[in-house]
């Protein structure tokens, strides 16, 4: 099997798994539970929290645990929002977001407030001069994505930074799913104040994920209750998938450290591979990139017929998002680039990770090519 | 270890963490994914829901899964209230439910909607006449819990419904975190709209609950995005822990049926033996109760004391609920049964779950004794 489609979801570190089976089973107890056997789970997630934030390079008492990265967007957009709504009602995003920023800012339109989309270039990179003319003073958040999931492109975030220090009203948000454990990203130079994390993109557990919350921004809750995660997210904490999440970090930033360089091989190699193919438009930007992700389009296949034609031969990629591609519509991000309805309904993405090989790109290039072939003769193109 | 604080969280069935294991390290595709890798999740979430809808009496398509009891609780306060809006902003409860409630409500006062809370009798239960004084036709929601988490105490949810009967608008919300696998709950012929589960309360993962949704009712999703669960709760679904959830729900069921008896002897037993203490106050009913759950006041000791007093003897119970044991307020719950606040300042609460044996009962009753009479000597109480 080559598992290419690592932005939906990845392989979870067998280490991962198994600390959380040592954590569910020797650890139950409820983290808030005023007993020692409590608190040894609580003393868990204290660490967990401490190592996580360290990577991050943010402080322990910055990071709240949640479900995930839809948990995370809708927490701290809606949170966000809604604390600050007395400010201000304006928000600035950019229309390539993932479902989870842009269905969120959906609903608080109808709760009132005014949401702008900054364009993006044919790279898939947001409009900076956009932003500049779109805030205001009533601008109470910023929601930018760090690496698009779809298309693998790096937003200027520190730009974006940069530009927000002169409205201290408005608060930026970013998510930072694809990016973390890939494409470093400094949360606290670039002043960001609410960052999303979710673990099993980075090999750890489906069900949990963290919110960087800095020191001194608020929310309203999305889950109140029992006030854990200081009254921010309530909820019994998910020790085991806390700690994996930990140790899966840890690991990704090692392997990002020791194969970096091969991923971005592997990369280079996939980019230069398929833009020989005649047939092929690549839609992910040469520079501005992440390692990791590659959008193409195959020029007369529906993207379905060639993720599944690969599947016969155990290759697993995907048609844009795993949110999207289920529904049939075509990809909003490459429309938003420029790119042809048309194309982009052949548009298919290869995700990888650390596990991938030099080895898996060369069968999967063959096996392109040779589905290509195979797919013209069934379908008689040509 | 006695562990006499189930209903904080309990022990997962090994049987659930193997189920966890082998779905999350064989299955980790995407379930919104295209291809077959991810359509294998995808099948496990189906059968899961099935498994689950058939023990609760429900179809399938009315089981949302969501993060835990807390997710739920918001989901379906705060998902209908927003929904239903427009038809009313009026919302009934009792003074005597879980903070995911309570507190998802306080913040709809915020947002301007009106919350009635019914009284509760000595006994625990609410005054059913209240509810009825109460409602009213711009009533958009009822949210009573089915089993007190803190005295066990269980509510009329088939008077309520008949009530409702008379204002179909009038949602019924029902958290049954505490009642499920212990208190059967008729969901159909209640006419229940919306109802919580956690699977970590019967020995299923931490970090994964389901919300029963009535087929026609709608709600507005909490966490909005990539349109899972049929669009009333987005993320990624969290295969392994829904998975072990169904095992989790099959197993109690069974053991409800198979020892069920031997647990309500168990408490009993309990009852009893501490009924006779005469340091000791029960405020758990001896009718209309749940077969895991005494609350009861040790006269003169704060309940602190006590809970690590038999901690050192390798025994866990609780103040009042895990989610407000670490604060220093005293149960609200008892307060509004009449309680006086010492008394309420005494009181533990002991939860059991089918693990526990009638051996362990005859310790525990013993061990009671006897730090009664070491803290009467350490305190140099009479």
């Amino acid at each position: 099997m080559i598992y290419f489609d690592n932005s939906a979801t990845t392989q979870p570190y067998k280490e991962a798994v198994d600390s959380f089976v040592k954590v569910s089973s020797n650890y139950f107890g409820n983290p808030s539970s005023l007993h020692g056997f409590g608190e040894k789970a609580e003393r868990l997630i204290m660490q967990a929290r401490e190592q996580i934030a360290d990577h991050l390079g943010v402080r322990s008492n910055e990071i709240y645990f949640t479900s995930g990265g839809t948990e995370g967007n809708n927490m701290a957009i809606k949170g966000a929002a809604l604390m600050y709504r007395n400010r201000g009602r304006h928000i600035i995003t950019s229309s390539i977001e993932h479902p989870s920023v842009k269905e969120a800012l959906l609903q608080l339109e109808t709760l009132g407030f005014e949401v702008s989309y900054l364009p993006v270039d044919s790279y898939g990179i947001i409009d900076i001069t956009a932003l500049e003319r779109e805030i205001r003073e009533d601008t109470i958040l910023v929601s930018i994505m760090h690496i698009n999931n779809e298309t693998g492109s790096i937003q200027p975030i520190g730009k974006i930074g940069d530009i927000l220090k002169s409205y201290p009203k408005a608060h930026l948000h970013v998510d930072y799913v694809q990016g973390i454990g890939k494409v470093p990203l400094n949360i606290a130079e670039h002043q960001i104040d609410l960052c999303t994390i979710s673990s099993h993109k980075f090999h750890g557990l489906k069900g949990t994920g963290a919110l960087f919350i800095r020191d001194g921004v608020h929310i309203s809750p999305l889950l109140s209750g029992g006030n854990q995660e200081n009254k921010m997210r309530s909820g019994t904490e998910n020790t085991g998938g806390i700690v994996a999440m930990a140790k899966a970090l840890r690991m990704t930033m090692e392997e990002m450290k020791a194969n970096g360089g091969q991923l971005l091989s592997i990369k280079t190699y996939l980019m230069k591979e398929l833009g020989e193919m005649e047939e092929v438009i690549i839609h992910t930007p040469v520079e501005h990139a992440a390692p990791h992700i590659i959008n193409f389009s195959i020029k007369g296949f529906k993207a379905e017929v060639f993720v599944h034609a690969l599947e016969e031969k155990d290759i697993y990629i995907s048609t844009t998002s795993a949110c999207s591609s289920k529904h049939t519509s075509v990809s909003g991000t490459l429309i938003c680039m420029g790119v042809a309805e048309k194309i982009a309904k052949s548009a298919v993405r290869v995700s990888l990770s650390y596990k991938n090989t030099m080895d898996e790109a060369k069968i999967f290039v063959t096996a392109v090519k040779k589905t290509i072939i195979q797919l013209r003769k069934v379908m008689k193109v040509k």
